[in-house]
């Protein structure tokens, strides 16, 4: 291949780094086109496990790993780190969000979807989503100093407030964060603290339709609920939370005392979509041709959770990763077609199965209608997750977590890092009663339950 | 043993749960002594890995464990999150930062060290350094950012400013550091970067005396000074950093254009030293009697690097982790000794050796006038910090990075996280020539680059 062809080759802009971006990347790694990835993370976050790291199970390197690493094989493939703000779609060019230009003659638009609060957007701070890396730390954050300052506060008055965790919305990532912080309640955190009974935290799931996990078969639904509810959740189905306030929520006329409140519900598709100029769905999801363009535009793709596209049965494809990667695979697929002279082939979502896990030896599935839950379903799910993940180090490290979980019930990465500042105020501003009486008063306390 | 027993226990604070505080918590573990542990962290770190997580090789859960997991097992250790501010030395209270006082018996002051910069207190946010976590992660954004940002600049532009790398400081931690990032940029990042060539990146140690590692001796100190240079650092000796701004550092009459600036150098101890109200040197150590306790008061006690303390031979005990655990398990030991009406005993520093890691198989040792240098000093090192690391988990995975390391030459926890707003400012106001034009001389590089 002489300099002239390189040249020539086609110019590919791909936008995010997620299983769409990613999967559409690796199918043309080496081939005859011109790739660029420009995504605002250095780093491919594998998202169906980052609930474990919001949950103190996983770090985060074990889940995510830098996006030009997984692609320096590819010599054809550049990474940058960028923002992609705007698109001459006449010109073909890519702005990003410094000015820069970027020309291309085919772009891929995979910059995926963050939670959205219905319009609250106030909520946010209160209720954090998860979505990153950064989103998993806090609420790691969160719920591990919610522990720590009742202990405080039961060791220095004698009594604590209750500890309340809601978790608002009862698809897989709400039920994986409520089964996983009851887990951590009943089981990891219960022999290491002193002055509180960690087992008495309540954990509030509210689910706003009739049941749980609703994209699943209704058997399905139920035993998830029956396994929450097993792990000591709390499962509240047709309950809206209509409002969020610094330490409690409103659920239809009751204000639930809580200290923590976890965001596990509603989509909001990148801003990208929009910025693209076509007619998107109330979640800014682009309606897609059938080869997962844009109307008028056969050079411009939108894939992954930023597309909306219907299924041969009506059905939406639903926003999960299999399904972006297979929007990866194809437009990649599509684009080198085209370089033949090739027809493309229209997307047509093959559906495997899906899963959901619920927590220790619990989860569900269903295998083309074949319909399991429990353990069976949980080693299952365990296995796929472990394959699906990137890399031979990540795979064996979560394995080694996950052996290690299992055995010794503890959590390996319960650290409350980051946000020094909100750390600092939480200790100096401590509602409580500081007396030393008081604190005698639990010294006391303490004494009969070591004498107990 | 009856409630009015334990009622009776003495009450033993501890401030701090680094290497003093924690050592001195377990020398009273399950004795008859009523113990509270008081940190603002809920973890302990081991310190003298940090530098690894600053340079990607670990991630923050395999050098830190939550205190109260570790002396979950001694029934007598309450551990609380807290920040103590004051103290009533005559009513025998600690005063926390929100008012809450806390009665003791005997006190434990253990909060360690910062870094001091000198009465610039202003450069800390542009030359961070390394004593916690947190440094260590922005030590860690900011060195690969600076990779990232150059490899982009390269892409759309052509070509970048230099990439250079200052370390202020030739202590342990500062040619830890220069090392390390030496290695990152001629080996791990090598491969995975297109645009730039990382090789070429220039990492500079400033350090204001006449050697580096200036607390071993003169022929140990020129080991490690040639080792560094091996591994592509530039040594500059006698040479103070006088002035730091953004993006650049003024040494004698030059200003040296630089992306990152890393600080390890000066001692500040904790404020809480000075809260004692009791004399102590510059850097805010408390002068400690030969008990470590402070004059006027046999039961309240400073260790760790918060004291200073004369050795026999009339040399300060270093700020070193066995110094600090020797303090730690001592002042217990007296604690226990008045408790059966013993005589205590004075402190006496145990030197059993000290070591210093430059990079890949690159380390120095002085074990009790043996000196040992290159490879067989860093298996020893490498040896020393497997074993004091705390828990059985964190030794297998440091040992698992480490073997993978070693085999890959790769770093394994290269994530840019926090600090999103920032990223978002780099990524928004990159001072670049944007055209297209620019974007097309690089491809043509790019293409060259290949063809060769």
């Amino acid at each position: 291949m002489d300099r002239g062809e390189i040249m020539n080759n086609p110019k590919i802009i791909i936008i995010g780094g997620g299983f769409g971006g990613l999967w559409a990347a690796k199918a043309l790694k080496n081939k005859a086109v011109d790739v660029t990835l420009i995504d605002r993370k250095n780093h491919h976050t594998f998202q169906p496990l980052l609930y474990q790291v919001a949950t103190a199970v996983l770090s985060p390197g074990e889940i995510a790993s830098p996006i030009r690493r997984i692609l320096h094989s590819a010599k054809n493939i550049e990474v940058i780190l960028g923002e992609a703000s705007a698109f001459d779609k006449e010109g073909q060019f890519v702005i990003l969000a410094d000015g820069s230009k970027i020309k291309y003659d085919y772009l891929i638009a995979a910059a995926g979807a963050r939670h959205s609060y219905f319009g609250h957007d106030d909520w946010e701070t209160l209720a954090p989503g998860l979505k990153t890396i950064e989103d998993a730390l806090e609420m790691r954050r969160r719920v591990l100093l919610a522990f720590e300052l009742a202990e405080r506060e039961a060791y220095l008055t004698g009594s604590h407030k209750p500890l309340n965790f809601v978790v608002v919305g009862g698809g897989p990532t709400g039920v994986e964060l409520a089964g996983a912080i009851a887990g951590i309640a009943r089981q990891a955190l219960s022999k290491d603290f002193k002055a509180i009974d960690t087992t008495e935290a309540r954990v509030m799931l509210f689910e706003g339709s009739d049941r749980v996990l609703g994209t699943f078969a209704e058997d399905l639904s139920a035993k998830a609920k029956t396994q929450l509810e097993d792990l000591g959740v709390e499962v509240h189905l047709n309950s809206f939370v209509t409002e969020i306030e610094s330490g409690r929520v409103k659920v239809g006329e009751n204000w639930i005392e809580c200290d923590v409140v976890l965001w596990a519900t509603g989509v909001a598709a990148s801003p990208i979509g929009k910025a693209l100029g076509v007619e998107t769905d109330k979640a800014g999801r682009v309606f897609v041709q059938p080869d997962l363009t844009i109307p008028g535009y056969k050079n411009i793709f939108v894939i992954g959770d930023m597309a909306s596209i219907k299924q041969e049965n009506g059905e939406p494809v639903p926003g999960l990763s299999p399904a972006a990667m297979q929007m990866g695979n194809l437009t990649s697929a599509n684009i080198l077609r085209d370089l033949k002279n090739e027809p493309r082939k229209n997307f047509r979502y093959i559906d495997k199965g899906t899963m959901a896990t619920i927590g220790r030896s619990k989860a569900i599935a269903d295998i083309k209608g074949w319909h399991f839950s429990g353990f069976i379903a949980w080693l299952m799910w365990l296995f796929l997750h472990v394959v699906f993940l990137i890399g031979f180090r990540n795979r064996l490290y979560v394995l080694l977590e996950w052996f290690w979980a299992y055995l010794s019930r503890e959590r390996s990465a319960r650290l409350i890092t980051g946000n020094a500042e909100e750390l600092r105020h939480a200790l100096h501003f401590l509602e409580a009663d500081h007396s030393e009486t008081a604190a005698k008063t639990v010294k006391e306390k303490q004494s009969s339950k070591a004498k107990a």
